[in-house]
């Protein structure tokens, strides 16, 4: 379901970094020459051309790349480059410092990654930055958005299939009778969302609609200007159906006067290499025009040409 | 600083398995081979001799001894033999499932631990109860203790050792303020507490020293039947003095009316192979008797034999 794609024969390491100087060498940058390269290897391969070319050259890659490009073509190679956990770092960090009511990239590195991505996530950000990522988003957010978004990147979900079914008979009344109240930041509301399993969840959303014949984000629309709503919303949707959830951050992206290119990058590097190809698909479906060609009109150069290739684009 | 005693020629895992099967056989069990074996075995020599004794015999060596010995001699073996993470998860979902304010065995495994160890313990609560340590927590208890110890138990601390000094200046006059208010469960003392690393900490409760003239802890005794404030010592002093937070645990476990066997165990069975020694060491001080000489007092037979052999009692 990834749209990343290897050539057949992948050149040597040793091959990739050599190009690489080349794309960096003399006036001017060989940008097609970069994204050729970087935007066709997966995690295990860039992973191994940026050691070895800190190796060969005695420079970091990204920071070489830094020195060549710029604006939201150099963070989108950057962001790319970047393993998947050390990407994730980089984005809850830039959230978390300044935070915003609408930010997303919190949600989804807690809720559309498994538990053991989102623990490798906190690891990379032990390294980079020498704090936890819970201290963080604690000592930076605040009010409502504190008490939902803490225990959200804390938790260490159980990943497993089993389900409870009286459980989430039960936790879905419950949150009926919270969403009634509109007590929508309520501890015990906060508590089922951001430490239930996945698998935990989805019965007790299907237990919702069964007991109240319609989908609990649909109660949770009350106000559509709601940003602690919006964000219960955005939770949701990232554990019953990642793809439609992506899709509808990457329209609104695209769709806004003038392109959200921060939101736009964060979603095509951090799915490309997982479900991006069914996002592409819940695209088409809704909105009756391929993603690419989305894309493509709203972008332009290099780094059209990276958001692209990262959407496999035929050349 | 550990009190567990290995001998210098430790007997092939077969033997070791041989002879166990030996004490169960029969009418009868031998307690004392035992003991002579699981209470001088380390953590990795404990998992082999599980290991083999399940292939060799086609039986779980822990339901072996469950078989055979019982009450309170049968749980301090079965919590010893036990790796340390299965331990700290069956004593983190005993204590959870009938909590009760004075328990501690979450407050140590999450403050008295590395965070790589809590988050190990996590894992194998996952494994063991096909659920989440934070849900059970967050699902068992109530009030401002559940708000103190899900996070207490969720998040993974840095464990670096860098310090922002400034930060653990106006963190301390923060803990300060709220303390006079008497706001022990306000957010932010919660927050300091629970998502800041060990270091951090530190320097935050010697800042608060520095700042105030006395330790915060002295601070926290306003009424010593108060719980919750004799909880928020107990983290503190987890992360400040472990020796003489654990050696008064065990000295309000033998000097009761009625030993309290469960929380001996549990601070001899966890602390054997870390830092028995220096609670000995802090006992002794204490009291001016040694520790062997008072567990020996409160405790007899097969019980009294296994806790003296992990406090490295000589023969």
């Amino acid at each position: 379901m990834a749209t990343l794609s290897v050539p057949a024969a992948v050149p040597a390491v040793a091959e990739d970094c050599e190009q690489l100087r080349k794309a960096f060498a003399g006036w001017g940058t060989n940008e097609r020459l970069i994204v050729s390269i970087l935007a066709h290897r997966d995690a295990a391969q860039r992973r191994a051309i940026r050691r070895a070319y800190a190796e060969a050259y005695g420079e970091e890659l990204l920071r070489a790349i830094g020195d060549e490009i710029h604006g939201k073509f150099e963070r989108a190679v950057i962001q790319w480059t970047l393993d998947p956990a050390e990407r994730d770092a980089e984005l809850a960090n830039e959230e978390a410092k300044k935070w915003q009511p609408g930010g997303r990239a919190l949600v989804e590195i807690a809720c559309a990654r498994t538990p053991a991505q989102l623990f490798a996530a906190k690891q990379a950000y032990h390294d980079r930055f020498k704090r936890s990522l819970e201290e963080d988003v604690a000592a930076h957010v605040t009010g409502d958005f504190r008490k939902l978004l803490v225990p959200l990147v804390s938790a260490y979900r159980y990943d497993g299939p089993e389900v409870n079914t009286s459980l989430a008979h039960s936790e879905a009344k419950l949150l009926n009778g919270k969403i009634n109240e509109k007590a929508y930041s309520d501890d015990e509301v906060v508590r089922i969302l951001t430490t239930r399993s996945k698998a935990q969840l989805l019965a007790t959303f299907n237990s919702y609609n069964d007991q109240f014949s319609h989908p609990i984000t649909k109660d949770l629309k009350e106000d559509p200007k709601n940003e602690f709503l919006s964000t219960l919303r955005a939770i949701i949707r990232c554990f019953t159906c990642p793809d439609r959830y992506f899709e509808k951050v990457v329209r609104l992206a695209l769709g806004g006067v003038g392109t959200d290119e921060d939101t736009l990058t964060r979603v095509i590097t951090t799915r490309a290499e997982v479900d991006l190809k069914v996002i592409k698909e819940a695209y088409q479906k809704r909105n009756s025009v391929p993603l690419e060609k989305a894309v493509s009109k709203e972008t332009s150069r290099d780094y059209e040409d990276m958001m692209l290739a990262l959407l496999g684009a035929e050349y």
